[in-house]
């Protein structure tokens, strides 16, 4: 069984940015806003997300649900654990994800600062640092067999994109518009020469673009 | 936790049949080909189909690979165990599924005709008579908190959305015309009295039907 590295549910705006600028610990996602940006998910009956879940069981639904299908361990950038830079200055704080994050499987956060292994709830999150073939032979031999979820952010996507590794990706492109922040990519067609794509607009507004290696 | 009934992959001609006239041992789909009304499925990735897995990971294998998510048993039609009518006059004859029945659970088999329960690798058959909510509440028990798959063929379906059991639908509709046969219905939009539904066009040339209750 082959041990795929998956981007799931990973949600940008219409021109591109999965995050906008001005990062801090209140907010997340700089200037933009993730109720906004991720409102496709929060509405499902499966996502994992801070409110509970929703209610719809459509498309969006069946979708978001593959976030947990499969996965044995999450691969995540710096910035999508905390806004800190720089050495850990207080290891007390232990993530944006509160006490029973939505992960339960390890998880592993790319920053060159060591820090060491803690766990929450079901998830444990390790600090590692290395190039992208090295965290993802770190993560897959922590999956049990399972498959790897790229978790993002839009930095970290591209770094496993430009390394060849990523195998699927699921793009969602919300119509909110950012301007500026962190970007995924100009435009969807830009793997097209690497992967097959299908591009499936969703009833609630959203598109979702499922991407597989050639 | 709720415990849906859940119809998925199911896959329909453009005029909405299931399966063709003239079901027999060497042709379990009556005059339909298989192979042709199930070409979407058997291409994916994860379609537990009798020639192992295809290839394509994009919109139609996400839904097709919801065939196994969170299903603790599965309700099906004697038809889509067998060909047999009346009285099970052979116990040597153990179905159409072969000795590794991709369902790996329970498996509750319509029929007022009773006959012992018999395991086949992972996958246990139960021959039940009774009403839908009977044989419902049966296949409840035996899911393990899980979901329970409602089968098919088409009469089954139609007779437990008649006893308005079925929480979601996942129906294929195929642009292959049979004419005739057991069919599900006269169009995509009958029970939109009664269910949210996606209407969701596929790369594939396929058409994805996601229903929900209101």
């Amino acid at each position: 069984m082959t041990q795929l590295l998956r981007l799931q549910n990973f949600t940008v705006s219409a021109d591109g940015y999965g995050a906008g600028t001005g990062q801090s610990l209140e907010r997340p996602f700089g200037h933009a806003d993730p109720r906004e940006l991720m409102a496709w998910a929060l509405a499902t009956a499966s996502f994992p997300g801070p409110t509970g879940p929703g209610a719809t069981r459509g498309l969006d639904d069946r979708l978001a649900g593959d976030f947990h299908h499969g996965i044995g361990a999450e691969i995540m950038g710096r910035h999508k654990f905390g806004p800190q830079r720089g050495p850990w200055a207080d290891h007390d704080w232990q993530g944006w994800w509160g006490d029973e994050p939505p992960f339960r499987t390890p998880v592993f956060v790319l920053t060159h600062h060591p820090r060491p292994s803690f766990t929450l709830g079901a998830t444990t999150f390790h600090f590692v640092g290395g190039d992208p073939p090295e965290v993802l032979a770190q993560a897959r031999a922590a999956a049990g067999g399972l498959d790897v979820r790229l978790g993002g952010g839009a930095e970290t996507v591209r770094a496993f994109l430009d390394a060849d590794l990523v195998d699927t990706l699921h793009v969602v492109v919300s119509p909110v518009v950012l301007g500026a922040g962190s970007r995924l990519w100009e435009s969807p067609d830009v793997l097209d020469d690497r992967f097959h794509h299908d591009v499936v607009p969703s009833p609630s507004g959203v598109v979702h673009h499922l991407l597989w290696r050639r």
